[in-house]
Order: structure tokens, then sequence, then C-alpha cells
């Protein structure tokens, strides 16, 4: 036989592969094998540390603000504590065919907790270490059940910080899993940018490390950026050596009210555009603080106008530059209502009207209502436009709308509450959100992930040609598709 | 069949791949295939645009500091304009089974142009527009031919720049290719950070677009990221929408000399930690100014002695205060002979001194010597130690040795020439440095890549289970392996 010939045989004559052609969704999840699967276990962790308490099992499938079926629910759930002890469970699932879907913080809205085919949770609660602290390479090791506030806990008394910012509940292994970002990207960048290395787990028990620990490397494909925002499908993140940053001294918070939307986004893109360094630009829109003031959560009454939270910090003589810039380009655009403190308490109460905007806006639920959330992120001029147009297109259908905008990244979450039995005029809503922030070149998601919701959404943004370039390297890592099966991309028709 | 008879039966066990069982390496450059594929070239992008020239394709296999056998040669080079031209080519060449090598600036350093296999050099110079530059939104679109020089001089007047900054021949397709980076990187970071999206074209001519144009998105797998940094392998870059920044504004130029290594870096490690922005931090040894004197490129003679050059930029106010610090910073480690300048002509002359190293350099070599550099990386607080170690390792051999480092990477260039009848001692020096680099966990490439001098020592740094996720990964987006072939991962035993 010709080389050719060969080839020709041997070769697929195309990359392409139709959803409904793949042949990989191979799980076991008869009661029989779940029965040897767990004996497995708990010889392996202990029954200590493997349940199948029916309520756990629920609650790990997914929230009140996460898509998950009645239906989606794990049959055990496991808490191991090490490297080795997540390689020898998904030894155990790969050989006996059983899916598995990982859990952390349990914070994720895009659907991806949900155990669509059922089989094993792997919570990740129990890593909790942190360790090899180096305060001059600027970096540490932890384990994915580290929460982020608790990190950041830790290294108060260093002088550094661990800039990613998501939800306060959120864990470090689903903060990768996620890709997540929060109000700190605008300086600081989203969680791939925190990432050094990683320890991950493959769907066959193979236990990789990313990189070693310089912060910069060249060495092969960047397996560790393969590995951020993949949502578990790929592998199970146990071990991750982040980058930390000195904690900003000299913080500054300002508070800028504007008559009109597009004056406080015009003055967000001046600060911008200016290379000066500022640590966060945020809008919050006047519906926002208007639940904010009937909470009755915070002590301060707040004019109910589209406005600018900003902080920045630095040196005492580039403040003071940074505070004379700000007044001059507020103004100009109208605000006059300017504030700016550098003392930490008042800054600090100002910023938690922003990072604790869910908890404000939870109290105009009624009950029965159904949260929806919307996560599109577009070129930086196009934010006005998607702001506006999306409170138009919900105050239209009748209902509550809160904007509320990561400037820096152009992404914008339009939040609303849609009474049950109007379930399908709020998911419209939101597509038609996606699909506005796509007309604009934007994505239908900046920072919280494809999960369950938005895969058929995902090949409006990025085409067949791309969720099939995704799905090969998916069945190449994980050929029968028990991690995270159905997340991120359809592996069946 | 019950499930689990049908996985069993039709499922790998393991996800392991020995590269002696790789089947993949599948190829026809036979005179008849190469000749019938050149009809079809022709008929394509003309004959002016298809060349056999001998001179030209060796030419397009390496230079003088970049490995390449004289086996290592393209029977034929293209000349694409468009990415429609790129993916026919790349259909004929996947299905015609023949081995592609692209090109863009010809500066890479590791091996990565050599086509080991024959076959079609794709040549991307031709491939020189810019478009799509949007000033508020802060990105550009390119095509892969475009040098970086050129589009910064484009964006002169623009007010902002693209900060990656490597040899001044390097086009915007190779640096994605490689994942470069350059003495911006301090302030700024790495070609990965300022790709917003690709569109590639894989093995069969597949055309992917990875992403839209928002700065932040969460929307699936990094494909981005995915292809920045995978040398040619995984698919030819076609476009690419970068960030841009920015312009500096009253930029400053310090020169620290030091009596001492350990004194400099410790200063490079106070000014990093201090939280302060700074624009970049480079370390300069005292050989390296010696060549610096000895050539007599440079006007001005040079303190021999270890130094450090540094940039900042910003208000008056705060590149005052950044002015004093680094004065405060760098006497107390006993460098008394500060200078700093806000000149904007007087800056550039002593930064070039850095950039163009290089040059000065190769006045050193004699006639028969061979050029050898390393590109390792380590965690800050090593950094001393490997510019120590690696200068006493060169110089125990009897070696003249130039250390340049980017110190906010930990990335350390060690430089020597070799006479040519000692080669496999500048083999053995620079696989000493670079394992060096891996005991103190640091990375045997900051910066250059893999190509082909690095692959086997890629499996001390990320061990076999690594290079397999990586092996994985290509042959599931280019299972003949036409890309690129042998570049980052041996493919065959």
């Amino acid at each position: 036989m010709t080389v050719a010939q060969y080839c020709s045989s041997t070769m697929p004559t195309t990359l392409a592969i139709a959803s409904s052609s793949v042949p990989s969704v191979c799980h076991d999840t008869s009661t029989a094998n779940l029965l040897a699967a767990r004996a497995e276990f708990v010889a392996l962790i202990g029954s200590e540390r493997t349940t199948e308490d029916p309520e756990i099992c629920t609650s790990h499938s997914g929230s009140k603000f996460s898509v998950a079926a009645p239906s989606h629910k794990a049959s055990i759930v496991l808490y191991p504590e090490t490297t080795e002890e997540v390689s020898s469970i998904l030894k155990i699932c790969w050989t006996r065919s059983i899916p598995v879907t990982p859990y952390s913080g349990g914070t994720g809205l895009a659907g991806s907790l949900a155990a669509t085919r059922g089989g094993v949770c792997v919570d990740l609660s129990n890593m909790t270490k942190i360790w090899n602290l180096h305060e001059s390479d600027m970096d540490v090791t932890v384990q994915p059940g580290v929460g982020w506030m608790d990190l950041n806990a830790k290294l108060e008394g260093k002088g550094l910080f661990f800039p990613p910012d998501p939800a306060p509940a959120a864990r470090i292994g689903g903060m990768i899993a996620m890709g997540c970002s929060g109000t700190n990207a605008y300086r600081y960048g989203t969680m791939k940018d925190w990432v050094i290395s990683l320890t991950v787990v493959l769907a066959d028990g193979t236990i990789v490390k990313t990189r070693n620990r310089p912060r910069k490397s060249s060495a092969g494909y960047d397996l560790t950026h393969l590995i951020v925002g993949s949502e578990g499908t790929l592998g199970i993140v146990t071990e991750a050596v982040l980058k930390l940053t000195p904690r900003p001294q000299n913080s500054h918070v300002a508070i800028l009210p504007f008559s009109d939307t597009y004056l406080a986004i015009e003055t967000a893109i001046t600060i911008m555009s200016s290379g000066e360094v500022f640590d966060a630009v945020e809008f919050v829109d006047h519906h926002s603080l208007g639940a904010v003031n009937g909470s009755g959560l915070f002590p301060e009454k707040w004019e109910e106008v589209p406005t600018l939270f900003l902080k920045f910090s630095g040196a005492r003589q580039a403040t003071e530059a940074h505070t004379e810039l700000i007044k001059e380009w507020a103004k100009k655009n109208g605000c006059h209502n300017i504030r700016i403190t550098s003392d930490l308490k008042q800054g600090q109460a100002w910023w938690d009207v922003r990072k604790l905007m869910g908890k404000a806006l939870v109290t105009v639920m009624k009950p029965g209502d159904i949260f929806f959330g919307s996560d599109a992120a577009v070129p930086r001029s196009r934010l006005a436009d998607i702001i506006v147009e999306s409170q138009k297109a919900t105050e239209n259908v009748g209902l509550f709308c809160s904007t509320l905008g990561h400037i820096g990244d152009g992404n914008v979450h339009v939040v609303f509450f849609c009474p049950g039995e109007k379930r399908a005029l709020g998911e419209k809503l939101i597509e038609d959100i996606q699909r506005m922030a796509l007309r604009m070149e934007g994505t239908i998601t900046g920072e919280h992930g494809i999960g369950l919701s938005l895969r058929d959404m995902l090949i409006e943004e990025v085409g067949h040609a791309g969720v099939d370039m995704m799905r090969k390297v998916k069945l190449a890592l994980d050929p029968k598709c028990i991690l995270n099966c159905d997340k991120v991309i359809r592996m069946e028709a």
C-alpha cells in the first residue's frame, strides 16, 4: 500500500463532526454499577465522605439562580481531600463509565452544576489548604475548595492580594472552571490572568501539571488556559498556583451620578482612554439604586440616577492627580454631586452598595418570581447602547429591570424578575438581549459561562466550526464524556 | 449489548498515547503528488505567488539563530493574501497529505520554521492589511504579515499603541504562533494578553473565528489561547483582532548601575513589590555592556557593571513621585550614578542599547562561531541565582557570556558563542542552564517556544502526562500531522 493509499484509508476526510454522530456519551448509571462503584469509593475515602442523601444530591445540582431540572441529580456525592483521591475517584468512574459533575462554591449561574446524567458529584469543598506562599515571587498554591475571600483574609497582613472578585461564596475551583471575574477585572483582568499553573485530573484519572512556577512560559500548548473556563468538562482542577499582587495602598472610592446613561458611559470611556491606571469602573442604573433605597440594607439614601462607581489607589501624588482628573472629566459631562473619599470605611461602605447589589435586588422579587440575568459583553463603544436598549426591552414588557455594568470589560448584567407563569416571556427577553450583544459584535456571556443554558446560542457566536473545534478537543480528552457531560457543548443531537 | 459492554468494546482504556504508537504522520511528498498539488496552487493563486526557487525554500526554513538541517526544506513556497486562499491551500494539502510549514517574520529562535518533512511553506508576508481600527474600543484587525513596528507606526497619531515588542522584524502571525513577548511584558503582559480573537484555518481548511470583539468573554473553551503559542501546529492564523492601549505619556527612562548582580535584582524586586506601576524593568550584565562599548554602535560609553534599565510614564505628579522612589530604592542598594531622563530622544537612545543588544553581541562573534541563547524563566526570587550561576557555568568553560533579563517575568537570556568544533559543549551548557531553571521551579522557555530544539526537555518540565495531553489535542485537530509537524511535540518515536 502506498502512503497515499494508507492515508486515505485510515484518515478522516474532514475534521467536522456533527453532534448527531458523536458516539461518545457512553455511561452506565445502572443500580448495580453505582452500588459497586460506591463500595470502591467507601474503600477509598471512607463512608463519612461518601453520601447518597437525596437532599444533598439535589442541592449540589443547582440553585434558584441556576438551571437544573428535578431529574438533574447525582446519586452519590463524594468529598475527596487530595489530588490522588480525585484521581482514584476518576479512575473508578472512567472504568465504570459513570458521569461526574464537579462542585466547589455552588454559585455558578449558567447551569454548570446540573448533574444531567446522574452519577457522581465530586464536591471539592473539603480541599481548603493554602500553602507555599512566596511573598517575593507573589504567588501561592491553593486547593480548589478555598474561597477567594478567605484567601484574601489570609493575605491581609502580607501586603498582597488576589484580585478576582466574583460572588462572595465562590471558591477557586469553580472560579477557574468558569473563568470568572468581577469588579477588579477592569485593572487586573479575569481569572485566566491570575492562574500560573494548574494540577488537573483528566477523565481517566491521569494527573497533569500544566506548567511550572515562573510568571511567564512558552513551554508548549497553553494547557492552563485550555482548562480555565472549560467548566469542568476537560478535567478537575485539584491544585492551583495563583499570582498575587501588592494590595492597593491609599485606596479611593468615587461616586459620580449623571443625569443620563450616555453621559455616564462617555465619562467612563474618557477614564479608560486616558492611560492613567484606575482600579475599577462600575456602572449602576437608577432602578438598581431605587432597589438599594427600598431594601433598607444600606443606611444612606442614593440619588436614583445612572451612577459610576470608581476605585483608584497609589502614591499620594498620583491619587491627588487622579482626583483632579476625575472631577474635571465628570463635570464636563454634567456631574456635579461628585463624592470622593480616601477614608477606608466610607469607601468600603460605598463599594458594598455595588458589590452586594444582588441582596438589594432580591428584595424586589415577589413570591413565585423567577430570576433572570443576562451576562452580555460588548465592545466599549456599544456599552451605552446595550444598556439603554436592554432597559427599553424589559420595561416594554412591564418588568422591573436592573442594569449593572463592569464597564471596563464592556460587560453588562441585566437582571429582571418574571412571574412564574410568564417564564417564556423572560426566556425570550434574555435571548433578545443576547442577540442584541451579538449584533454589536459582543458575546452572550462575559463571565458567567455557557453551562446548559447557552449551548445553542454559542453556535450563533462562534459558528458550527468553532463549536466543532471545541467538541474535537472535548472528545480527545474525554472520549466517554464522563466529565460534566452536556455542558458548554451538546454531545448528542 | 449493554451500555457497559458497548463502552468497553469501543472506548480506549486509557488516555495515554506513547509517541511510538502514534499512527498519524501520514504524508505524501512524492514528486507526482507535489507536481499535481503545484498545478492546483498555480490555478488558485497564480504562478507569481508560487515558487520552487531553492534559495527561497532554504531561507524559509531557518536562520543562523535557528535550528534547521540542510534537509529541512520545503519544495514549494506559497504567498496567499486572504483567509480564503489559505483555506483553499490547506484543503489541497489535507487532501493530498502534504506537510505545511507556516512562515511570517522568520525571526523565530527555536526551530519552528524548519520544514522537517519538506512539502509546502505558507509565507504570510503578503498579508499586511490593517483595518477596523476602533479608537474608542481600542482594538484593530490585522493580517498575520503585519510587523508590530509597522502597526505602531500606523498608530502613532492616534494616541494608541500595541505593547508586545519582540525582535524588530517579527510579524503578528509568528508573534501569535510563538506567544512572544519583550521588554513591555513587565507592565503589559505577553502576546496572549493582546489578542482578542483570531481567525484560524485548521488542517482541513476549516475556518474558525475563535471569539467576538468584546474585551472579555466566557463563551466556551478558550480557543484563542489554545492557538496562541501553539507554533503553527494547530492551525494557521489569518486574521487577528488585537487590543491596543493608550500610548504612554511623559515617558521616563532610568539607568541604574550596581556593583553587584544581587543588589541590582534586589532593587528590581523592591520596584515590583511596591504596587506602583512601572512600564519595564530590564537587566543587562557587565559583559553585555562591554560588548556595547566594543561594538562602536552607540555613541556613549557605558559603565561595565550589572545595570537596570527602567521605563515609567504617566501624569507629571505620578512620574515625579516615581522618580523620587527609584532614587531612594537604588541608593539603598548602593547605586549612586543614577540617571533618569524625561527627554524622549535621550530616553530612546538609552533604551535602544537594551533593545538592540543583539546587534552589539553579534560583533563579539568570531567566524565559525555558533550562536547559543537560553530562554529560561524562573520565579523572581531565583533571578539573581540563575543569572550568577549561568554566568559561572559559561565562564568556567572559557566562553564569552552575556546575560539579559526581562526581570518582571523572571526571564533571563544567556547568550554565548561557541566555536563550531565545540558544538557539543555549547549544547550541553544550554541544557545545564535549562535544567538549572527547572530545579528552580522555572521553565526552559519563557518566550522563544519549544520548536524542534526543546521537545525532549519539555517532558522534563510538564511530564509525559502533560506532553501526552498536548499530543491528544494535536491529533484531535490535525490527525494527519500536516501542520508544522515535529514541532513542540514528537509525533513519532
